[in-house]
């Protein structure tokens, strides 16, 4: 369950500094943006903010962005914003996610949910979503509104075609695909596209950057769900197995249950039909799965897409931006948490 | 508890379908688009649209804009489609808050917290919003976005004011307006904002009708949280006492907390202070509010609002739409539920 990951052992693995090293002053102004836009006149949400500015995230989405748009020239104080609009979206989604799935870890952090409470979740995420819309109007960012209009509608969508699919053991591919895709590809590609239509406008390489999102954003999803299932807890900063507890049928089950033998797939759907599904089945779920081909299946289909990412790239000049996008794929890859 | 509203017994009561008459079919228009906005491919989606679309508000936001709009020429299809987007707006609201309270009924229908779950509530939620922008850059409608990209992020920090307020018993007046003035009021004024944007485009007008939403907005939480003290639970479809039972500090109590004696002070406050409130106790804590003039304080309040909101419509022609207008002050004053 712990073995290296197929295809991108040959490689080096790259880590998250490696990508944000070009744009490095960026992402400063980024985390001081994030400071200002997070503040309020209300303490409890100042509070909340402080905790969350604590958690520091990756920046992934933000990094993007940037590298995207300095593709083509130096950065812009609108990519900067841009950036800085794009992780506040992303944090809204977290917080409302984590109250959704009970989660109380993330990044090692105890989550808003387990610190405050659900309300308290549901108030800040919306405070964080309105507050991004609200600065795109401030900044007159009305086209990279567009883009995030229909993201974060897509990405609702994603949500709810997930709880409809939860403990769904018949669940196919094709699916599953449309749910990662709206649940977490969008707005990756959306970072990569705002970075193209602030550096080229509207036209090819805008199209170009967001079919290169898209696809990084399913390798990404399919590698958190085969984290899930070979997880390490303290690598992941949360519980292994939490997705198979939370009975959502990802990639790697969905393999097993589709290819696996009658006995198999009785046993995995023994354990996740038990409400609520307990550590011990999750392990065993995850342990049935990795003996049957789950996680190298869904390895090969996160290589897929990943390898479709690259190809966009090519209509790119050379340089360090694109060097650094090509290298974002085998992080999303080769990542461990 | 149960006298009549003083100060509007001498008026005629006005009911909704007095203020809903002259816009008519704009508003079976907007009950049509409500239709095919809450509509998406996922199923679950469509079930709890579905719900939320028996449920059938009064769509009184809805009605102020279009009657808004209305004081200077014909309805436009882009004031119908406004005004179901503040509609959508506002179901959204309505399901995170009632997942916030912990709300089982509105309007005599279980709600979808209760029929669901709270995590189908924060997701239902998010799409009905993320569906109100998407639409509202759909249609082009940029300086309306402008207006409910504003008024969604204020509506936010109105919640969370609340949030962490509850329990205080030292909570001023001037608090609680700020905290209702935006959890509440600031939707009505954008409704009013938007159809006088509509009509007239920047200027004067918009100004005036947006500060008549502003009072208007206030004297319709006073006299919601009046309602919840006096309340009758076979009217309001909802639980009396349940904002006392939430721990929240509204402007009969803040009256009586601050003019009361310290034995009834203390009484309110002991009743409160145990978690959970149950029913009888916060049946005591509103027999005394009542009793000690909250009621009758909040009133006067309320009228003063609508007095004030009254004043901004005499800038305008008389007719049946400033008629109407009129008239929707005495609503907000008079309703029952």
């Amino acid at each position: 369950m712990t073995e290296p990951t197929q295809g991108t052992e040959s490689r080096a693995r790259v880590n998250v500094k490696d990508l944000q090293a070009p744009v490095l002053p960026e992402l400063a102004r980024v985390q001081e943006e994030l400071g200002r836009f997070f503040i309020s006149d209300v303490g409890l949400i100042n509070e909340i903010s402080r905790h969350m500015l604590r958690a520091n995230g990756k920046r992934f989405r933000p990094t993007l962005l940037l590298l995207c748009q300095r593709l083509r020239g130096p950065s812009t104080q609108e990519a900067v914003v841009s950036a800085t609009i794009v992780e506040l979206v992303h944090t809204a989604t977290l917080i409302h996610d984590d109250s959704i799935d009970r989660s109380f870890l993330r990044r090692g952090l105890p989550t808003v949910n387990s610190l405050w409470n659900d309300q308290t979740s549901v108030i800040m995420g919306d405070y964080l979503y309105s507050k991004a819309f609200f600065l795109l109007v401030e900044y007159g960012l009305f086209e990279v509104m567009k883009i995030l209009a229909r993201t974060t509608h897509r990405m609702s969508l994603g949500e709810m075609l997930e709880l409809e699919h939860k403990q769904n053991f018949d669940l196919d591919e094709e699916t599953y695909n449309r749910l990662i895709l709206d649940k977490t590809a969008v707005l990756l590609s959306a970072a990569c596209e705002i970075g193209g239509y602030l550096a080229w406008g509207d036209g090819r390489e805008r199209r170009l950057l967001a079919d290169f999102g898209t696809d990084l954003g399913m390798a990404f999803q399919i590698t958190d769900d085969i984290l899930d299932v070979e997880g390490d807890a303290e690598m992941m900063g949360k519980s292994t197995g939490s997705d198979i507890r939370d009975g959502k049928v990802t990639l790697p089950l969905i393999h097993v249950l589709r290819t696996g033998s009658p006995r198999v797939v009785k046993q995995i759907q023994d354990r996740m039909r038990v409400e609520p599904i307990e550590a011990a089945a999750a392990r065993e779920v995850a342990t049935l799965v990795a003996e049957h081909g789950g996680l190298d299946f869904a390895r090969q289909r996160a290589r897929a897409y990943a390898d479709h990412a690259l190809e966009f790239l090519d209509a790119f000049p050379d340089g360090v931006s694109r060097r650094t996008l090509r290298a974002s794929v085998e992080y999303v890859l080769g990542r461990r948490e």
